[in-house]
């Protein structure tokens, strides 16, 4: 075995050439006996064992800067830094996490998580690495699915333009979680298909040596050059009108070329895109066949392909069905996802309504802003998103969408504490964001039938900009429907009130059968809407109480505790006793929703825990 | 005068072509003489005459949808469509806006204010009308400027690969408000030197008729036209790897050129870009010779060119000479800008330190993403940014600078209301958005020495993200340094305690004499940080008041004064009687900003007065 002998990157430099291909069967044996354990992202990292190999061959991680994009791709890059024995934690509590973490290794130079930041990152630490006199590399590793983000567009536009040392390496496979949209999709498609180019180009180096920004032939060659190139390659200017020097398309999966071309890019001092082409699952016939399945997946049978669990229904399902049923009624309902057709549900509604359903790729601003466009027109557009991608069109949700109060749509899925994902995915601030722009109306189910109505509700019942938001995952004991009202009771106790909204009222409930258990008779109360908040609605439930405990999975500055607090006491309607619970200032990091409740003190436990402690 | 009689853009259609030139003559004017009396955007409009009236002959703006992006270029569109004797109140409480806005007339497609949307909006209308069956046309208009933004390029990728018929006219002047910099600009300058395949295309086009898309021989030779055009004409791949046909560079002051080009446009039914090549400033010598200062200008002296009024000192300048003076003192510090450098006030900078000084054009979720990168290789850099435009970076200050506690510093400019820009350029959302972010701390100085003070502060003293965030404009009688502790008194008063942060002190202290001849003693307290805010520092100032008014030039839900009321509730240290005072739910329109905060309520007298009513 030679993956087990890795303990650090310079074990990889120290191999004999002829022991990277086993060293490259092994990982993937290793991906995918650990990612059918634990659940994670297998496809592309499967895609990804050659070039991560590659660079370690060609860089020092530990101080050349490795900058991945979204993170899909860093397992095999975990692996080689001396996490091995950590990956049966992969994704758990207190486990490694599933993305970059600079505070677990010294080899990981930044997070990842949200798509498209990269080049921007890496252009700042070759910026820095300049003006200190540095001479590290600086790498950006990106996906072809985030190259749709306009921020990777702002960041390789300034990034050409700026002549800074760095190497952006594009690991194209074709597809990101769905099969990419859009027009530099196609635009990659053709270069794909031209292998000529990278020929021509080694010919014409091999010509004038290996260090052509130091050769005057070169330089001197250079109009004749790009004229030549433009009549071999036309497809490959986007990059190179960009300022670039463009490498590839290279064969993702044959080691000595992408050694070769690393080093070569090392060498250029200039911005660098690296073109990788790469087969997304390679290695592991059930990821290569089915790619998407395999993208993000829970514990499998590694002989057979199958997930362990059958996952039941969920509350993106759920969002997806009434949507499409609510399309068969009103023609005027199209739905809009950012490249999560899949994940946000609307698989189904894409395929009975593809005249109304619209994949943007990876571009929530602009999904946002198409919405607005949408509405302006008077049809009824509804944009399905995680809640923590959301945040990407903040600024679109205010002057697109609120300064017109036009009736845009928003199925804010994953909103709350995700699990496995971690930090950078949790959907802790849409409770806060949402509710402060004026005129949006943000709903919260807590069961599948709550959905369904609010749903409703928002598409055919509230005027302006309204946002449905619901957890990832199924529900929980609470299945009712007592939507229609802003506030409902669910439980009387004289004692102390609990207010909650969404899917924590579970968690409500079982802390007031705990506060039981204690002698404390805990009324819950549900919040349908945290936006707008009005003293009218809030006063008949709220209003004077002896204790109000608020519980909710969002940070807590800002948070609905504190603006229903305030605006009670605004009216000298203020509880003798106000308890907040939330997440403070916390980033939770990965783990089971359970887990990480239990850590913020948000569970059950915390939260009956906390109303004891204040009737004491 | 022929202008005088447009009260409509049919009159403008009525018109003989030899009425053309005398009418935009005269619109000229028309500018000139007006944005010298009010003040306005001024270079962007003159370059924009013949365009906006070759669109008016050519479309029906009631029905056809233009969508103006940004909108610096909408003045001659609101003369031609019945606006021209709103004109005095241009900019002005009550009067016309100086931007699109529909609610004004039937003609504005959509609001305009932030950069690059345009093609995201347009894109969502081209979509509602086919999917309505209508047949109206849909154009975007765009400066060069406003596509170094990502979501203008996320649209463009969108929008050419949905093969929707659109339109979107690029008027490219060269420059947007500073000079354009990046890797499309030089692309932009390399098409604009290349008038060959302009002629090349119309001499294609008149062997083959006029409708080429209903043109068999003219499909059949697509694919020749298409090699012929690469060879002629390299530097247009970008759009058309886009999947828009591109048409231009048009002489953007040729009437019957751009009537011709835009007829052209719109019957081929597709994505279709129109390139337009105008000069900024054109037929006023002094706007063309510096369109920088003409972009938006003040109220000047036609005769001269002269603004009739020289600005004082202001926040922005301010904090350019002390960030100046902080980057001689130490290496690290950066400034980066987002095509703001003189509106910052960073020029100096620049100027002194061009090697630490970045402009990522209109790019604000690249230069935080930038800013994050440049801050983790151990620079302190700082993004001066104006408070409504850094709402456009708000997932990269969570995802890429807060989740690791980068010490990046933000210079928040235009913090609060704005004044004559109206309701997209007000800042009224970083004081509750940075506030939420956990350990962001904000800072706010009331005074340029404690803008001075809190620079530093920033820069040297405190660990992590930090915010400084001042308003437009000059100090008020307010001149004093408290900074230093987290909440200060400034006025003594046993009645009532009014608490405030930033600028807005000068009014609570006015409030505080109001009151006083009233017979009531009010207390002014000073946040000098409304993030974090912890109990431990504010309870001795705050703990228990009889009454206390909370005074900002921010939305209500999440404001600060929810924040601390809900803080000090927590702990049982609750004001008897709470007053919230700040803008509530209502977007603010165009006007002075003393006019703005009196129709808010948080003027002198408003505050006064709610504290008045509350005592009674």
């Amino acid at each position: 075995m030679i993956l087990e002998n890795i303990h650090a990157p310079a074990d990889v430099k120290a191999l004999d050439r002829d022991q990277l291909e086993p060293l490259c069967r092994e990982l993937r044996q290793f991906l995918v006996e650990h990612v059918s354990q634990t659940g994670g992202h297998l496809a592309s990292n499967l895609g990804a064992v050659e070039l991560t190999v590659a660079i370690h061959r060609v860089f020092d991680t530990s101080r050349d800067r490795l900058v991945f994009d979204v993170g899909h791709q860093c397992y095999v890059h975990k692996a080689l830094t001396g996490r091995q024995e950590l990956f049966s934690t992969l994704r758990q509590f207190g486990g490694l996490s599933g993305f970059p973490k600079p505070r677990e290794s010294e080899h990981d130079a930044f997070i990842a998580g949200h798509a498209s930041n990269s080049v921007s990152v890496a252009l700042g630490m070759a910026r820095a690495r300049t003006l200190q006199h540095e001479d590290y590399s600086v790498l950006a590793l990106i996906g072809d699915g985030a190259l749709t983000g306009g921020l990777a567009y702002e960041g390789l536009n300034n990034a050409g333009a700026s002549r800074e040392p760095l190497i952006v390496i594009l690991n194209d496979n074709g597809m990101s979680i769905n099969p990419n949209v859009g027009a530099v999709d196609s635009h990659l498609s053709q270069i794909r298909s031209k292998p000529a180019y990278y020929h021509f180009k080694k010919w014409y180096r091999s010509l004038f040596g290996a260090h052509p920004m130091e050769n005057r032939l070169y330089r001197f060659n250079h109009k004749v050059k790009t004229s030549l190139k433009k009549a071999l390659w036309p497809g490959s200017t986007l990059f190179e009108d960009m300022g670039f020097t463009y490498l590839g398309p290279i064969d993702g999966h044959d080691l000595d070329r992408l050694v070769h071309v690393l080093e070569w890019a090392r060498e250029l001092r200039c911005p660098v895109v690296v073109h990788v082409k790469t087969v997304k699952g390679k290695g592991y016939s059930f990821a290569e066949q089915n790619p998407d399945k395999f993208h993000g997946i829970g514990p499998f049978d590694p002989e057979t392909g199958l997930l362990k669990k059958k996952g039941g229904d969920d509350f993106s399902a759920v969002f997806g069905r009434t949507l499409a049923a609510c399309a068969a009624e009103d023609g005027r309902v199209c739905a809009i996802t950012a490249a999560m057709a899949d994940g946000t549900g609307l698989a189904p509604f894409a395929k009975e309504f593809p005249d109304r359903f619209f994949d943007v790729a990876i571009a929530e601003g602009h999904g946002v802003a198409m919405a607005a466009g949408l509405a302006k027109q008077g049809m009824i557009p509804v944009f399905a998103v995680y809640s923590s991608f959301l945040q990407r069109g903040y600024d679109q949700l205010i002057h697109d969408v609120a300064l017109q109060q036009l009736h845009v749509v928003l199925g804010v899925d994953r909103a709350g504490l995700v699990g496995a994902d971690g930090e950078t995915h949790h959907g802790c601030f849409d409770a806060l964001f949402l509710s402060e722009i004026p005129g949006f109306t943000v709903l919260c189910p807590a069961s599948f039938a709550e959905l369904r109505k609010m749903v409703r509700q928002a598409l055919f019942e509230i005027a302006g900009p309204v946002a449905v938001r619901y957890p990832r995952g199924g529900e929980g004991a609470y299945r009712e429907d007592r939507s229609g009202q802003p506030v409902v009771r669910l439980r009387r106790g004289a004692d102390a009130a609990i207010l909650t909204y969404g899917v924590l009222v579970n968690q409500a409930l079982e802390a007031a059968d705990l506060l039981a258990e204690r002698g404390i008779q805990a009324e819950v109360l549900k919040l349908n809407q945290i936006s707008p908040l009005e003293y009218e609605t809030l006063a008949p439930w709220l209003s004077g109480k002896r204790m109000l405990a608020v519980a909710e999975d969002a940070f807590g500055a800002g948070c609905a505790g504190q603006r229903v607090a305030a605006i009670l006491a605004q009216h000298g309607a203020a509880p003798e006793k106000l308890i907040l619970i939330n997440l403070g200032k916390a980033f939770l990091p990965e783990g089971t929703v359970p887990q990480l409740q239990h850590k913020a003190g948000i569970d059950a436990e915390g939260i009956a825990r906390a109303v004891w402690e204040a009737s004491t």
